[in-house]
Formats: C-alpha cells, structure tokens, sequence
C-alpha cells in the first residue's frame, strides 16, 4: 500500500524530539511537509508559515499530525478533518473537553481517522501490566508522579497559564496509564489542588479516586521534587503486587522485573497507521475527563509563589 | 400496559414540589415508595431510610427517581442498574463526568434506561426555539442568568461546598437549553470565575464561547443579582433576533410571543415513560462537560465574601 503522506503541524519539541524520528523511522509514513510560523522547518521537505498555506499551496496530504500548544488545536483539527485528512492530536487532546467531543463526531461524519494518542500507554510495561491485572481483585492503587518542573518544564509560561493544566500535565500521563490496566472505570471522590501565589495552575495535587467497585486509588503528583524523581503506580491485588516505574517502563510483578527500551512514539505512529488503514477512529478522553473532574470538584489552596 | 412503579430517593424541596406532582398527574407511574433518612415521606406509600433498606425490604419497583443532592448518587444509580432498575437523575447527573459516563456504559449492559433529565429544556418556549433556529445563520448569542441566590438557594450551605457547581447550578439549566436549542456545538473560549473569599465555588462567572463555526456566544452568570431577575438568551440571526426569557417559558420571535404555563417536570416525565417503554437510554453529558471545561480553563478571582 501507499504511504500515508503526513505533515507535522507545530514544530516545537515535541516534534522534533519524538514525531519526526518515529514517522521516519517507519514506513508507512512518508513526511512530506512541516508547518511551523517561525521554525526553518525540516531539512528536505517543504516548511509552511501555516496549516492554510500548506493547505492551499503545498504537496497532497493524507495525515497530520498536531504538535502544537492545545489552546489551538482545535481549530487546526477541524479544518483537517473538514479537507477529509487523518488527524493525530498529541496529549491532552485540547484545550476542553467539548471541543474533543466534537472533533470526534466531525470525524465520524467525514469518515477521516482521529486518534487522541496517549503517549505513555505505549510505554513497554503497560501492556503486560493491563494483561497481568485482568484477573486480579485489586485491593489498592497508589500512583506516585513527583517531579522537577525546573528541569522538565523550563520558562515554559503558557503551562502555568488558565487551561495549561500545570502540573497535570505529566499527571495526564499517570491517568492514560492508570485508566489503561485497571480492569475497572473509578471516579475522583476528592482532591486538593496546590497553586501558587503567582500562578493559575497547580503545581501540585493529592487525590483520591474510587473504582466502581469501591477499590481506592490515590495519586500524588507534585512539580516541586528535586533529587530523584518518581513516575510510579503500585498495585496491591489478591496475587501479589504491582509497580511499574519510570513512566510504565519498568514493570515488576511478584514473579520479577521487565525493562524495555523506550518505543512510546514508534508504538503511537504504528497505532496511527493502523487506524487509517481500518478506516477507525481512537479517541479516548477519559484521562482528560478525570483532570476536568479534579479542577471541577477539588478544594483549592494558594501555595508559595514559583518562579523558574 | 401496567403503570412503571416508581420510588422517589431524597425527599427534598426538588422531589416535593415537582417530582410528586408529575408522578401523580403521569398515568403511566404509580409511586410505591419514597426513599428518605430523615424524611416521613409520602402519605400512602412506604418509606424506607435507605435504598438497601426498599431494595431488601421494600414492594417491587421498576425504576426510581433520584433527587438527592450528586454528591451521592453515583452509588445509589449504580446499585439500581445493577439490579436492572430503570433510573431518572435529577440535574446535575452527578458530582463529576467520569461517574456519569461510566453509569451509561452499566446501563448500556443491563438493558435498564438510564434517563439523565434537563428540566429546563422542557421549558415551553425551547422546542419551537429550537425548530425556528435549525435553518437559520446566527449571528450571535447571549446568555444571562442573574439571580438573587439569598431567595433562590437560602441556606443551601453545599451548593458552595467544593463539587457543588455554585452560580453555574442554575447556569447549567442556561447551558442546557443552549445546547438542545443551537444546531451547532459549541466550546469554551475563556471564562472568569468569580469566587467569595470565604467561599469555593464561584459566585459569578462571565464566559466566552464559539461555536464550531466561529459564532460568538456569550454567557454571565451572577447570583448577587436583586431586583429583577434575568434568566433570558437572546440570539441574532439572519432573520431577526429570538428571545427566551424566564428560562425558556417566554419565546419571542420577529412575528410575535408565545407564553404557556410551566410543564417541565411533566416532559421530564413523558420522556422517561418513552424511554421506559422503548428501551432506551438518554444521557447527554454536554452541559455538565460545559461547566467542567469552565473550571478546567477558567481564571479565577476571589471577590467579597459572602454570606446569607
């Protein structure tokens, strides 16, 4: 078959870092062309100033792919879909849950593919980690995502801003995982959200979730860790338990461990490609849904101001 | 065919001033039960201090309606569908979006009807609103619902509590005739949420949306209002403006008004008796995703403190 000729839309790091290795390292994609207002673009193929101008102008197109912040991915999506092109949106999916929703049915309607990729639910353990938990009776959940925002996330402005999602940003990740290998939907029953002073957005969270069957599910995620960091979710079930650490990459079962080699963007891009040659759609907001839940129904308090 | 056999759960302000009536006036219901810790509950029929207590103990029932604030009726609907009870939740369906979705999935497996019900699209004014607007090019929306919650919500100390949704619990009725009544769906642009000191949910909050099209819609919500109360949407379109006013009673168009007594409690009603009868779930989660995307997205201001 083809290749699908894609475009990457925003080429911030992201792009640069993940997509662009992973669409050329597999060969059902063909790059063939970059939209970036200010970034030179990609060496080989042809850069435009904007999704209209590629659009109006540039080579034919099957695919894109949104890199860019998602306050405006949503208006970057529809008029893709509405030309009938594939659509790949990087985490989260946008900047409200409604205008997700709407894409989807867009999508539907015009029979193009949307696929809402959760980057982490590629990670190496996760699906051994789902497979392992499918029997279990889960007794516990405890998912640990500590981090350095000075070292993850520097001078970045537009995150601390009203709908960049602070630090749920990396806590998104926890959640796409979580609502991944746990056999049964939960929903938040508490939360408090820990902003500073000076900013919109949390910088830390603690909350509690409950399965539909009662089991309790905590998360703690805090952008202030300095020293190690921890990206860990622990599962106590009738067989023993489960940790999978370093973003689901290193799973540990009561029969020993598994470590892979990070494939998270080959694992998306395989999926992408999947989806179009099926002729699907995969848009799963749950992880979104259950942030929107925790700023919808957690107790603010105001923290000591952050500058980085 | 035989009368559904209903239970009332949470005897509060909502179930007696409305619920009763509608059931009683419904040929098509027959209470049996009412649902309720403290409450003496309904003359002739039984009354139990708990759901586990009528489903134990109780005459056979068909279906409950569920009045008691959302904080607890994810618990109470989960355990009616799962005995195969049809289920009408009262507005809104819960304390967050994941319990909701998840209780349309369990109902979507039982074959039960799960009925989540927007009493304010059953307004006499929204039906034929929303049939003048199908074919017309709008220009313009806006939403104001401004109220004196001192009147409309005394003492009421858990609307301000975190997970109850403060100005935008009657801002959601807004939200949800917008939603039935504009053919296009529409997204949050930026919000201000303005929260008493002492308070943690928000008093007022000006919102700005778009639909998928690009039309302006706008929406201010205060519950400092006295005097005159507003709970009026005004659209502009090509052919002239449509007003709703008293929250969807009073429709006025370029040729003339229309005014009807209220029935929304008995469309609720109708409708859940179709859906009964057909087999049929309706959950249209969109004006509760609405208000989370305003707590998701919104800025936040503290304003005076209030007390009533």
């Amino acid at each position: 078959m083809a290749a699908i000729r894609i475009a990457v839309v925003g080429m911030g790091k992201i792009a640069r870092d993940q997509h662009l290795p992973s669409i050329a390292g597999n060969t059902e994609f063909e790059l063939v062309a970059s939209v970036s207002p200010r970034d030179p673009g990609v060496e080989g193929v042809a850069n435009f100033k904007s999704l209209e101008a590629l659009l109006a102008d540039g080579p034919a197109i099957d695919a894109i792919a949104l890199c860019t912040p998602p306050q405006v991915r949503y208006s970057l999506a529809a008029m893709a879909l509405d030309k009938g092109l594939h659509v790949f949106l990087e985490k989260p999916p946008g900047a409200t849950l409604a205008e997700v929703d709407a894409l989807e049915a867009q999508a539907a309607q015009t029979g193009a593919t949307l696929f809402a990729g959760w980057h982490s639910r590629f990670a190496a353990g996760v699906a051994p980690a789902k497979a392992w938990l499918a029997d279990r009776r889960i007794d516990r959940v405890s998912i640990v995502w500590r981090e350095d925002v000075r070292v993850w996330h520097p001078g970045q402005a537009w995150i601390w801003e009203p709908g960049g999602l602070g630090v749920f940003d990396p806590g998104i990740n926890a959640l796409s995982i979580a609502t991944e290998i746990l056999p049964e939907p939960f929903f938040l029953a508490s939360a408090t959200l820990s902003t500073p002073a000076n900013r919109a957005a949390p910088i830390a969270a603690d909350l509690a979730f409950r399965s539909a069957s009662g089991t309790p599910i905590t998360m703690d995620l805090d952008w202030r860790q300095t020293g190690p960091q921890s990206w860990d979710i622990v599962v106590d079930t009738d067989a023993g338990t489960l940790r999978l650490a370093r973003g689901g990459a290193v799973l540990t079962l009561p029969e020993g461990s598994s470590e892979h080699d990070d494939a998270e963007y080959a694992g998306l891009y395989a999926r992408f490609a999947a989806l179009v040659r099926d002729g699907r759609s995969e848009v799963d907001t749950t992880p979104f849904t259950l942030v929107a839940d925790a700023f919808l129904r957690g107790t603010r308090v105001s923290v000591a101001a952050f500058d980085d």
